[in-house]
């Protein structure tokens, strides 16, 4: 049986070699943190040596190097394509250590040379202005995970390795970050895994017990808890534990190399129809090892070492203090670095034999470098799944079900490439039509009556939108394609995710050795004002506020109107790279505007009048504009434009419908906005605008802001306004009702025509008609279904 | 041993009454999914009885029902103390039914009245315009938790019994929520529970193993599996599992009364100090019964009951299909109502019997209506703590020390009604001083060395945002009082909780019956600006543009430049109800403005021409306006206005500071928003303004929009570009340098004098140098930590 083959021990010379690399790396790690000069302590330290400043986090990194040390031995050993996630990313000059001691880092940077002068740049460009950030982070060859927001390393690991099958993502847990809420939500992630088709996720729980400034939950619970923890999530838990040299390394490679055996005999039986129905039992290495080890043990009379005073930065004051001075130096020394660089400052032989070669250091996989893994996704023609409209606003259709059937042909061209993640929503979104394609993703046990679920599906559905943006993240980070879909309201809830990685995308496009990756897609459905059935907690469409703040090379917001446009939209966001793409779109039945073709130009455009809904002919400026953006507000405008054009048809009303939001922006601040003509053509340059947006109101202040007379967009949106009501009482609520909006165009036109006063006098009734038929009523009214509108 | 005692089986009296209880619960239950008439099925039920839209959740309203059943039967025994809180919130009609029965919902909305009219009409309004949402939420009485977004129903019960000893909150956790993040994050709860002073949680965990629309994780695991988990994070598992009647009543009963003394025994033993070090083994019941157990079981050959089928409604189309007609009949008959409900249709005996008395009721219990408990904090003065500031920008301190060492008193003042919630970050964020009155709450090991960590300890330290907030809130709708201090790029993790508080707030102002509770504070600290050492991923102040989304009764943010100003809003916020005060400041040494009269005044005001930083002498319209919103911008902005002085003296500048940020808003928008005319006296009505500002610019050109000549606003601020660096160079890389906003200032005032052409060279002079510098040093600059401002 595979199982019960014993690892085979470390060798005296594999002893000396990891344990070298080991040292350099902690040597690199001090020397980043604390030097800007004499980098290999060739004279004895002075004052002037130590940077002014003294920035990174000591604590954490030994383990890191610890870790990445004996994996690079593993894969040695073994061929093992690997990643690398450092969960406690605070470790940053380790992995930056890594990089530098692999030649990686030189391969990307290439003044940071791998000998003497480079190792002198390389300490003084840490936590530098001008020079690199503290943490693991998109700078970081290798690394496909920022470390400053704890919480996400597992989620990222387990994004990667799905549909990878011949890779190992080595995740190192911090005991900080295990106390976070992603972070205990991602154990689960081995529920979705599939040994036969996804790669393997190896956490290391590094418990060196404490976190800034304090112990940490499961460093001091008792350790068998912290076991019946991990094997209640279905692991099989090895654990390593002490400080004693090098008895740690012996033990530490025999429980990396029992794990790599339990994963391959996973493997194998999967891959070869062995396997038992259900979730294998996964390993995970609990590694308890001092905070700062080998590093100061007491200054200043306080223990350090394996407390939280090893945290950040052991020795503080050095460049003051001749004790501490001589305690750095001393400590330094301790790693012997004559050793581990030659005259020349390079890695000697004894510690480069411990680096894989080529693609294997895990500071120069590819897969940590995605862009170069993608190919582009085999796409279906739109025009297959273009809904016909003959006449605009007559018929209504569930958008999202069309693009549910074209999602459904990407995951059939693209079988391994792509994949769609959802909170438990695809049927509830429509987009259940991937179903015939591709199952759900389900490793636990399958009864009789589930329905499309099985071990081999691709469509992933976990309740938690931590899981599914994160494991998108890791998905598209290595080269593969994907859509997250949520209710609109709870993309909050992954919103610090939807920031942090923006952050990623916007810093990569500094980084030329970095290949774009594929978009973050993000559906927002079953929005704001189609959740009247489920009430305020689920009215929010807070998101788009949040991604106005990234940067303009990154941050795309899309409202389709309709179905065609949603397909346009879609193929477009498929197609792009190192973007965040929010679309938003409702689910439920709604009228469908544009024909085929008039809908990819309009997308094209990003924004355009709409003649047919309007009674402006063009020939001078209208009285009043009539913008809107997004489905809903898109059918209140239609639908008031109907009215003034049949009430009040002297009126000269122009309809805009704006499809990619960022066309309001100014060209200076983002790449989509239009230049000055195409605004004026679209708003005119004095002409009220009444304009009716799916969001805050205040999302459309700040993108016009600067353009010709501001003052004129007088914005309704969703003021937070919400209740479990009907549709259109939500529009009514948050005043952007189609009475509302002839309101609006009165009170704003440049003109009133004859009549102006009895229409006034209508739609105010018809409001009043509205409130008092559900203040009287209490039951469920009928949404205006039906409005069909009289085009020409 | 107390722990021996058997616990007294249901005798034949109360399984009558709990299953009478709960059969009118589930009878009510569907009355209010399906019926607009024939409340209490007097005549056969006819198509135009069923509501026309059928909204609700059936699936998991039984599970709620019986729980609550159970748990009011133990209070009756016991006299205990109870709150219930439905994680799976969209039971709404469970928690609706049983304040009905308890007669809780006629004293809150007395037209609701406990007889035939009153249920007429609670089957009526139930998810209907004008009527009540459709998820247990703020219009329920006896709920502190709203059930739409998942994954809070922990935190909220933990928060709520913090030093509540006499409580204890029932959690029902549902199977679909236990695999949200936040909820994974929250079981932990009890290694920060004193059973010596805190009440207890007995977590629920209903397995009926299905979401909306497949089955979930925990349900489908090897129920080893689950106990081994639940054990890991430190509970005593007892189980019930079936849906054999009255079996099930008779061993959750059992399950039930184990728990409660067991609970019973770990706070005794605690308060009579006979309790052993570390957490306690606090029981949980794990409930395994269907989905939709007791409805319709198959329904068009499709099994239904105990399937995720059951989850909302599950006879569908009942208005048009005979068939399901006669279905929901039969089952609604087969709770035999009229068993139930006497011939007025008020609750029988039988039913009646099994309700509490009086507050015990847990839908009338205070402790779900906080703000009768509330007691006022007993504030110290806060000119026991403020700063001496001689001439303002002459001296530097760390604001949020002085706010520590206000709060340290806060703590002593108000021992057990007041509290801190952190992620590890109360020293990180100088508040340390507080723990000279409280340690860290820890129920964990404690160990030699260990500091200010101790299970008598009220300062909260989990690495988890989710954590703290959720507790914070739990502890707010109790009526108690507290902060949750985070970095503030980091509060973007909880920012869906914010926003989902922010709406309980918002619609707790409307029902007269709900006592205001005491204001959610959060302090943003360790900012943007000063997160130059930790980089990219510790910048971001999005939290504001998510809280200027919050409707304005509830929406305050305060940006004090300094610590006099930040005691007067912390003043201020700690005496506010129902309110989320956002209060941003950094922690670093920071130049000091304002001497303590000042401070209050310039606070009360919200926002002021600072007379002393400008050259504008008011006798006439300045040239240009620098104001400004945050501590660092502030001080270039004040060094900027210095430079102005100093080198072009001609120019009149006014300097304003703007502490509150809402007073930009126009007072239609919001009550803080200052009127047209201070507006002007501030901003004048055409003088063009340099606004820099702490956040992305976008915040305040949605805030001015609407005021006159909004273009002249030309807002600097946050613009999403970080990195590792120095304070100063994080201004000129957003160009909200001094130096930009001098070179700002001449683009833009309405008046040159000669010599500006000179500045301007000389300032962007100043620019090069530094970026040159920057480029070339690779190395710590020195921050312009001793700019001293020239005052008069």
């Amino acid at each position: 049986m595979v199982l019960e083959t014993i690892p085979e021990p470390l060798s005296t010379e594999e002893l000396a070699t990891v344990d070298a690399w080991w040292r350099a790396a902690n040597y690199l790690t001090i020397g980043q943190i604390y030097l800007q000069d004499n980098a290999l302590l060739r004279r004895p330290l002075e004052p002037a040596d130590v940077k002014p400043r003294l920035l990174g986090h000591w604590g954490t990194s030994t383990g890191l190097s610890f870790v990445y040390a004996h994996v690079s031995r593993l894969i040695r050993r073994t061929g093992q394509e690997t990643v690398y996630l450092a969960g406690p990313g605070h470790g940053g000059p380790a992995l930056v250590a890594a990089g530098w001691l692999e030649g990686t880092y030189t391969e990307s940077f290439p003044a940071v040379t791998r000998d003497g002068d480079g190792m002198h740049r390389l300490f003084r460009q840490f936590s530098s202005p001008g020079g690199i950030p503290s943490h693991a982070s998109v700078t970081t060859p290798g690394s496909i995970h920022e470390g400053g927001e704890l919480g996400y390393v597992l989620v990222h690991a387990f994004g990667a390795v799905m549909d990878n099958p011949d890779l190992l993502a080595v995740a190192v847990v911090g005991d900080g970050e295990a106390e976070t809420s992603p972070l205990e939500g991602a154990w689960k992630g081995i529920s979705f895994l599939n040994p036969a088709r996804d790669g393997a996720v190896l956490p290391v729980l590094d418990l060196n017990g404490y976190k800034i400034s304090g112990p940490t939950v499961l460093a001091r619970k008792d350790p068998a808890l912290v076991r019946s923890l991990l094997e209640g999530h279905g692991y099989h838990v090895l654990e390593v534990t002490g400080e004693d040299l090098p008895g740690m390394h012996h033990r530490f490679a025999g429980a990396l190399a029992e794990a790599h055996h339990r994963i391959r005999a996973i493997q194998h039986a999967a891959r070869t129809g062995q396997a038992p129905d259900g979730v294998p039992a996964w390993p995970v290495v609990v590694l308890r090892s001092p905070k700062g080890w080998t590093g100061p043990s007491v200054v200043d009379g306080e223990q350090v070492e394996g407390t939280w005073r090893a945290h950040q930065v052991p020795l503080s004051g050095v460049k003051e203090n001749p004790e501490h001075l001589r305690l750095l130096e001393a400590w330094m020394r301790s790693y012997r670095p004559g050793e581990l660089f030659d005259a020349d400052g390079r890695p000697t032989e004894l510690v480069h034999a411990n680096d894989p070669a080529g693609d294997l250091r895990m500071s120069a996989t590819p897969h940590a470098n995605g862009g170069l893994l993608t190919r582009d996704l085999v796409l279906p023609p739109v025009a297959d799944h273009a809904l016909q409209v003959d006449r605009p606003g007559t018929t209504r259709a569930e958008s999202t079900r069309r693009l549910g059937e074209y999602l459904r042909e990407v995951y059939r061209a693209n079988p391994t490439t792509f994949r769609l993640f959802c909170p438990d929503e695809t049927n509830s979104n429509r987009l259940g039509a991937v179903f015939e394609v591709s199952d759900r993703t389900w490793m636990e046990r399958v009864v009789p009556g589930d329905v499309s679920l099985s071990a081999s599906g691709r469509v992933v559905e976990v309740l938690s939108e931590h899981n599914c943006h994160g494991w998108l993240e890791g998905y598209t980070l290595t080269g593969r394609h994907g859509v997250f879909a949520t209710y609109e309201a709870f993309a909050m809830v992954s919103a610090s995710q939807t920031v942090q990685h923006g952050k990623w995308l916007e810093e990569a496009e500094h980084l030329p050795w970095r290949a774009p990756v594929p978009s973050l897609n993000v559906l927002l459905t079953s929005t704001a004002w189609r959740n009247d059935h489920n009430g305020f907690s689920h009215q929010g469409p807070g998101l788009i506020q949040t991604a106005l703040t990234q940067r303009a090379a990154v941050s795309r917001i899309y409202l389709p109107p309709d179905a065609n446009c949603l397909l346009e939209v879609a193929d477009h966001c498929l197609r792009t790279r190192s973007r965040i793409n929010l679309v938003v779109i409702d689910k439920q039945p709604q009228l469908q505007y544009l024909a085929p073709a008039a809908a990819a130009e309009h997308v094209r455009r990003g924004a355009g009048v709409w003649d047919w809904a309007g009674t402006d002919d063009g020939t001078q400026d209208p009285d009043v504009v009539l913008a809107c953006a997004g489905d809903v507000v898109t059918m209140e405008t239609v639908a008031a434009a109907a009215v003034l054009r049949e009430r009040l048809p002297q009126l000269r009303v122009r309809v805009v419908n704006v499809v990619d939001l960022m066309r309001l922006r100014r060209p200076a601040d983002h790449p989509h906005g239009v230049d000055e003509f195409t605004f004026r053509e679209l708003f005119t340059d004095h002409v009220d605008v009444v304009f009716a947006f799916h969001g805050f109101p205040g999302a459309v202040h700040q993108l016009v802001h600067g353009r010709p007379h501001a003052d004129r967009f007088h914005v309704r949106g969703f003021i937070e306004e919400g209740t479990t009501t009907t549709p259109f009482d939500m529009t009514v609520r948050n005043r952007v009702s189609r009475y509302d909006l002839v309101l609006d165009a009165l009170n704003n036109a440049s003109r009133l025509p004859v009549g102006a006063g009895d229409l006034r006098a209508w739609c105010q009734g018809q409001l009043e008609r509205h409130r008092a038929y559900v203040v009287e009523h209490l039951e469920d009214m009928p949404e205006v279904r039906d409005w069909t509108l009289p085009v020409g």
